[in-house]
């Protein structure tokens, strides 16, 4: 690595943020002891666990608050790999001069979310820093749950072949907090943050589910393009039947950005085999979170390998790269 | 709560800290779905959780820096529980401008007390905040271990007639901590800075062991004021017999500090059956960690109930109550 500053880029959940994880994670990696690339950790015993930290700015945004959004990551990590959302753990960085009131309403908010989900907090951890020392709060979540099925959900059971389906229109997470940063207010638009366990657990009996992603930062692009270099099969998209709202793409239009690469915070992408994949967006157009799921494309081992391609609205196709750079901090 | 003002004092992990932590929790409370006060929660299935938020100044210290202190931090909340240190999570938010080989040092720092711990990196999660939104980078730890004991270790197994130990002498993390702060450099004065489940596992056989806790943030004082307001118990202590480095005790003579709520990250208080007594201090002192362990005092029915008195050296006594207020913020 290059660079040896940090920059917003490292954070944006593309290319330069594996470039910095995989520097962080040598010293462990050397020493056998690193972990998998995946959402959550299967650990022996039948459970798994994740953390995730929560920088969002604002803490309240169209559609949620930092307080929800930190169950709905941790549970939606531990849902795509088949897990049920049993216990969650809090940690906050509380910036002196916060106001307690408000801190605890994100509090509420997640305690709510627990309570729909039959998530128990288990174990939790607060800390005041000075003035200054954090930009009013920080929450990292992490959550352990029991694993609901008897095959393992990981990107190496994706085969060629696969269907590809997205749960609901993507981007909105990411277009609600650009609306709200920049002060663009768009009617009608609102974060997707939402817990994904209760529509994607009825999946978990198919035979043919492969492997399941929450799409957070860096958006559904980042994930189908992590997915492609890690099998080193091709990953082709349809544009046309990817969901994208109107509201996340007037927004995009405006601010240029491609929805592609906009965060979800209730959204996954799956891969399942062909032969499973009608049945699977019948079951999840059962859910009212995912009535706009689609299948969006399809795995093969076609050239370029380790790469994906969309087929655009006008006709042509072009390669879809891991975003550089980061087009807006603090989405999560 | 009167203050709806977040200050210093309520991360002290004394008073204060018990008020907010409380506001904050009662969301979850009033819904059942809220945790216990222990260092770590125990999971059905014999596993143990636990969550720790890092935001030591200055990250590199007289015996540690924040990567190790994270590490040490998280397996010995496990270890009080009688988990051993299976699995960890690592969060980090770093600022941007920060130098990713610092942050790395720390992972290796980590990495290595996880290796000679046996544990293994499962879950890990970074996020980049722009400049001045965090000052220079915040860890959150997570650990998940296997509980290695039949017998719950708890504050509710307290009795009357308790031996209580120090596992060795007190306050050497905070003030190692308070000497690179305030520039006062004391000659041989390390943190503390430790994992314990080496020193701690082989007292788990004993059946007069009831409970164990790590004094991290507020010191030993704070811990047994907690464990004689949940048990209603009085804890009376001998002043004398509490191990104090004349390093912690110079440095604390200066500042005017008081070494009994000064933060430890390698020792634990312990509560054990008078049976069991010389038995626990001859296990422990086999650890070189654990030379200096000692009995420091007894569990009694007497009056005041619910607190903790100290015979002083110069014969006195008094009370100890939990400190209010902050002395040392970023500590941990």
């Amino acid at each position: 690595m290059k660079d040896t500053t940090v920059t917003l880029g490292h954070g944006s959940g593309g290319r330069q943020s594996a470039e910095l994880v995989s520097q962080l994670l040598d010293s462990f990696r050397k020493r056998n002891i690193g972990p998998e690339l995946e959402d959550a950790a299967l650990l022996p015993g039948g459970y798994a666990m994740t953390l995730d930290g929560f920088t969002v700015s604002p803490r309240r945004f169209p559609g949620g608050d930092i307080g929800h959004l930190c169950v709905c990551g941790c549970a939606n990590d531990l849902a795509v790999r088949g897990a049920s959302p049993d216990f969650l753990g809090i940690s906050l960085v509380l910036e002196e001069g916060l106001s307690s009131e408000e801190a605890a309403s994100y509090m509420e908010s997640a305690a709510s979310t627990c309570a729909r989900l039959g998530m128990t907090l288990a174990a939790g951890d607060t800390k005041v820093v000075p003035s200054g020392a954090v930009d009013g709060m920080i929450i990292t979540g992490c959550a352990f749950g029991r694993i609901r099925t008897a095959r393992t959900l990981s990107m190496t059971g994706i085969h060629e072949g696969d269907t590809l389906l997205v749960t609901t229109s993507i981007g909105r997470h990411g277009a609600a907090i650009a609306s709200a940063r920049f002060d663009l207010p768009v009617e009608g638009l609102l974060s997707d943050c939402a817990p994904l366990w209760p529509a994607l657990s009825p999946l978990l009996h198919l035979e043919g589910l492969r492997c399941m992603r929450d799409c957070t930062r860096g958006g559904l692009g980042t994930v189908l393009c992590e997915w492609a270099e890690a099998t080193g099969l091709h990953f082709s998209l349809d544009e046309d039947a990817i969901p994208v709202g109107f509201q996340v793409q007037s927004l995009c239009d405006v601010l240029g950005f491609d929805p592609l690469y906009m965060a979800c915070e209730g959204c996954a992408a799956l891969a399942v085999a062909p032969s499973d994949a009608d049945e699977a967006l019948r079951i999840l157009r059962q859910s009212p979170l995912c009535a706009d799921a689609a299948v969006i494309g399809r795995v093969s081992s076609a050239e370029p390998k380790g790469m994906v391609s969309m087929k655009t609205s006008i006709g042509g196709e072009r390669l879809v790269d891991m975003p550089w750079g980061e087009i807006l901090p603090r989405i999560c």
